[in-house]
């Protein structure tokens, strides 16, 4: 059996209007999520917008979300920095924190290879004893994990899963072919839109940051897709694909990142989860008129009145 | 007239067999390029490895390099990271310690648009006082310094100059233009291979990596773009074009990064500089065939008897 | 109802060794094609190798299928050419011969932006009866058709369907969701390898280039998707997921695009459809040992003995 | 001695409104260049709008130029199109036209590696008696020629010249490097910013669009750079730097492409050469916002009063 499945939303990171972590809203949202049925935790993802926070305050987050947790569901970390000595230093401080597995990607801002991120991946095997998750995220980390590095790592056991964050589904699913004789590998898509044709390509869990706002419709669309209800789960997913049009609205005024992760803390203050849709700098927060026209969207999908 | 000028190196850092810091062939290197006449060093650019090391170890460097340099010429620090507030708590540090100016990128990994880029420069400024001087190297960082975001950010003051390294000449030349009427700002190439040619459109100094491996060269050739030898310039350029060539020998090999740092180290062990052609982890150095073929190269350009 | 749907190969054009097109071999795809039940045959796609040909030979291609086919099945025509003017020519001798619908990319070699993308649309629908199918093929175009450009030009009926080899799932899922209320408008995959997905998805056809190869196979895995059978499609779709592997034999020796046909047309002359494996100048064929390993995935796939 | 050198402009193709070629208009334009004491033409190039222009059309357009230009100057013609035996075909037409070389790109839209490049411009070699000049411009073709392609088609003689549109600089240094103990193998860059340096490296020539604006201009730096006067030189180049900036003031509102050969005819017609600033459809032309923002940089640059 997989270590982990189910759905496993990247939790956002609420902050203050003077750019401080909002521990108190924290908790808020790791509660919204728990009782909506979640099957994990993955704190200090992009959509957490981990690189924005130094290593004590990710301490922080890390802690604060086992605490509040309280064992109910696994609580992942991610590990994200530039090269491997670094981020073996932050996974050492998060397995010491006690979480249940830790999540990282290739380095980035130097280039490697795909040899090298290999490597990568082996180094940090040998200096952890937690399960370390490999994360493909090209639109961030501007090299994409190949199937053959992602499938070596795999039956070496130098990774326990994937988060594949790619857009890739016909990678994805040789990967999923190559890893089907490893039992206790698994492999969650980062998609918010295509989760009912992951599922059913045998993919183990979703981590969408959309979740955040709706964690209820991705629970229920898990639990579509394992009873086996297709029709059922495709519909869910479409309104979900309605709800995410919310990632849009702040385009091209503001950056993709900011546009998302601002649509969905937005969201958030809209369903009066957290206090503010300050994001950390440089980023700008969706405006007024955006957040009407978001409102609009949570109201057409059922979330708002 | 500019805060600085002239030939200012990025400093490659030297690692012991064991991935350390060698802090000695470190300051070998800071003699050599000092000896050379180099006009100011450039500390934790990304000849520097510098995002492989974590925040302890780079303040060691900046302080390392200061002592070394005593004041003989100004030393650059460059304050690689993610996010803005990171980006402002290792420029604090560096600050504290004594640099002549910091040296920052765009963020990277999460996303941001060219006005949340112009505020990401702003924020510095406010909360720094030494000089900021803008990084511009797409390669690394996956977006570009726009024209425009580069002329505001010196227009307002809130950057004292560029380093570019993003290979668009065209573009440069442009800011140059935009800049004239600024008697304070100054635009560095970071280009090992058309120095000449910037140097001749305006430019106020070179960032070269290679000059870790033949300083002599590059301030020859300051020297003689300065005083108008065009040919002799040209002349020397294309022996130091013929020695860049090192820089291709790993490929497809190893990647673009570990082949172009991994030769400057490599050459300068083939030189007696430093000790080791090691990368930091999980970078591969260049290999004994690779090596052999290099100091083929070191002789060819006079470098090595 | 739409116009087509179900599955519609893009025919591979066989040549004789002296690179003319072999139309007696052209004749036995097509039989081999309408016997296995496909529902449609698209000629001059991509996989046709199009862009080779010349205005005069492609009217052959055209002219021989529509006389091979002989109406049992509706035949669809690319129109691919580099601006409007010179798609609309095409499109007229296209429509004289009698094709079904002709599919059009948007302009390549030259830039376009969106706007004036729905323009070329607009002014083909001005200038001929026969219906359009918008072609988003970014890999070859360098552009991708944006959900809001097909999605106008669908509600204008300017074009009657879409064929989508993009890779973006998600757009794809969106461009439907936007055209679901059209009864009219079809859109169909290019992928290969997600068919199952895609069709769950709500697509109305796909057209794999890997049917040269095993026109059985997709027209089993359509049948079991019409009739819901989802474990049945999952595993007639990874069978053929196993088969497109040959697509990668000849990397990186000859590009994507020589690997991609040239794969096809070996494959073809080891089940004995076609004589060569020739491609287009200046495109290299797959060598003897790529064969030899091309036709091991043959009988592992249950089509060589 | 190299085949061709100087300032070679791409000529405008001028259109009436009614998008037909504008042969009146086009005489003009000729004259207007050869007054100014170009070297050569360049017809049937990305800023004549080859692509466009059907085969016959594209003759006739060659066929005007050479009785226009009257042996006054070599006119050269593109003969761009997507493979090798459609450029071919192409060629010799022009060649029969009596063109003095041809201008071939790699194939495009299909995929091709750098040896089925180097294949193709060997098969336009062994078909043509013509000199063959390989055209660079991957924002196009989306595909580099590599160094290596283009040093192995030079010293093998398949490749007379390079016309080098990619805007990198270094590369293109390297390439006169490789070929300069040829002595009948000339470059030729595109650009229309850098031209001084690019010059003063080795370039043979200059092929820049910007000069059916303004040839005198261009003709001007070529002497200033050919009498060594590095100063006048810079000082005509940053004029028509100035000048150059009309080609963005299109943007975003159309594409870069229409933008570009938009400003140029724009200007043209400003200046009385040309009646319309038609583009060839789908492209927008510069609205009469944008016009007048291009007539002020004309009068700015001293080419209007």
């Amino acid at each position: 059996m997989p270590l982990f499945e189910g759905v496993v939303p990247p939790v956002v990171t609420p902050l203050t209007s003077d750019f401080d972590v909002d521990y108190e809203a924290f908790d808020r949202v790791v509660d919204f999520l728990l009782e909506a049925g979640v099957h994990g935790l993955f704190v200090l993802g992009s959509t957490s917008e981990v690189v924005f926070h130094d290593e004590k305050t990710r301490l922080k987050i890390i802690e604060r979300a086992l605490r509040r947790a309280g064992g109910r569901v696994p609580v992942l970390a991610g590990v994200i920095d530039t090269a491997t000595d670094r981020v073996i230093a932050q996974a050492r401080a998060a397995q010491s924190a006690g979480v249940d597995a830790v999540v990282a990607t290739a380095p980035f801002y130097a280039r490697t290879s795909q040899p090298e991120i290999v490597d990568h991946f082996r180094y940090l095997r040998e200096a952890l004893e937690v399960p370390v998750i490999a994360y493909d995220i090209p639109v961030c980390v501007h090299i994409k994990l190949e199937r053959s590095t992602i499938s070596t790592l795999a039956r070496e056991g130098a990774i326990a899963g994937l988060k594949d964050s790619s857009g890739d589904d016909g990678s994805f699913r040789y990967v999923l072919a190559d890893t089907a004789g490893l039992p206790d590998f698994f492999a969650m898509t980062g998609s918010e839109i295509v989760v009912d044709s992951m599922l059913n390509l045998g993919a183990h869990g979703v981590v969408p940051g959309l979740a955040n706002v709706d964690p209820h419709g991705y629970v229920r669309l898990w639990n579509l897709c394992r009873s086996g209800d297709l029709a059922g789960a495709r519909r869910e997913q479409e309104r979900l694909c309605k709800l995410f049009e919310i990632v849009w609205l702040g385009l091209p005024r503001i950056s993709a990142g900011s546009a998302g992760v601002g649509a969905f803390k937005t969201a958030m203050r809209s369903l009066g989860i957290i206090e503010t849709n300050t994001l950390a700098r440089p980023q700008r927060a969706l405006n007024g008129e955006e957040t009407a026209r978001l409102d609009a969207i949570l109201r057409a999908t059922g979330l708002l009145e």
